[in-house]
């Protein structure tokens, strides 16, 4: 029964600790490099999350070299100024935060969503919303392996996917949907960085739970 | 500096046997209920999920009226034999599995994508998709935090999306995306039950990591 432990109240808490502690960060240390154990144990965390009829629709590219990652940032950087533009009022704020660290972090890993194989099993009715929900699954694993490793992670999104897909080489039918920045970071935000910075608040649980149906009285 | 932990290795390794043995349940034991403080616990992970923008767009609908339950069971059992027909060769043997356990579980509760509150911070190119992994990355907690509860769930989207809607009585524009199935179990699968019932096999992961672009030689 190796593979089917009782896990402890200790346990337990751990596990709260750190998916209460873990942030979308922006901030890492410049130079400072990942072990290769470590990211390993990151990527074997995304490889054991659930999948729609056992798709495992996940697909990871390691950005290693510099000039690929280089014209990466260029992509993320010309999506930054279109999202600064669509922002209006909120411009000059949106371009005072620090909104990625595709130039800083130690491990910069894209994840392509495969095409499409076909699965029907669990997704007759929904079949690009649970590929794509399976593989959000796995980001979220890599989440918390990566900050029970102490190391920040940051899910970018701030690109044009068609150009992604081009810069990674994708197959038509493949669709690049996270940038993820992995690395050690000075201190990890205390609180979700846009909280931090005033940009926007977050909502209390109790506003998000109902009982039965979706009440009138909410939108 | 609570907020901001450093963990241990054994902290880690905790993290890492609560990821490999979650599984997706479909087994669950009758007449048992969940404790009210867990099931607290388990929304609060949840709750605790990374979001695009800070949207919070998950909404949860925990199931306690007994007809209302029967209905959505009734929803699923429809979505189970367009399923099977559309299976084609494979009907008969995914007859033979047992897909949900919504007829067993103690809690159920359905999760809706809330309406699009119109976030452009990170989803100015894909709004649809940042949503919604926004949402799997808070199941994915939840999925956790029950496992450490020493809880089984399971994800059910065996359902038309628009008569679930109806029936849970959302807005036009939210959307239901899982019915999650969450009690105890007898015991836990020691391999994903598609594996064990030789329904389909894992992908090594291996095979499923690239350098810098997708390689050519792949699909």
């Amino acid at each position: 029964m190796a593979d089917t432990p009782h896990f402890s109240t200790a346990e337990r808490e751990t596990l709260h600790r750190i998916i209460h502690a873990r942030r979308d960060m922006r901030h890492f240390l410049r130079g400072v490099p990942v072990a290769a154990e470590a990211l390993q144990r990151i990527l074997e965390a995304a490889h054991a999350a659930p999948s729609v009829g056992l798709m495992q629709p996940w697909r990871f590219i390691r950005i290693t070299d510099e000039a690929q990652r280089r014209a990466i940032a260029q992509l993320v950087n010309d999506e930054k100024a279109k999202t600064a533009a669509a922002l209006g009022a909120r411009k000059a704020e949106f371009l005072r935060l620090k909104v990625e660290g595709i130039g800083d972090c130690a491990e910069l890993i894209a994840v392509v969503q495969a095409p499409d194989d076909g699965t029907l099993f669990g997704r007759r009715t929904l079949p690009d919303e649970m590929a794509l929900c399976s593989t959000a699954c796995a980001i979220q694993n890599m989440w918390l392996a990566a900050r029970a490793e102490n190391l920040g992670m940051g899910w970018v999104s701030l690109f044009d996917p068609a150009a992604l897909a081009k810069q990674l080489a994708c197959p038509a039918d493949a669709h690049p949907i996270a940038l993820l920045c992995i690395g050690p970071v000075a201190e990890f935000y205390p609180t979700p960085m846009l909280v931090q910075e005033g940009w926007r608040e977050e909502k209390p649980i109790d506003s998000l739970l109902f009982e039965n149906r979706w009440p009138d009285s909410k939108r």
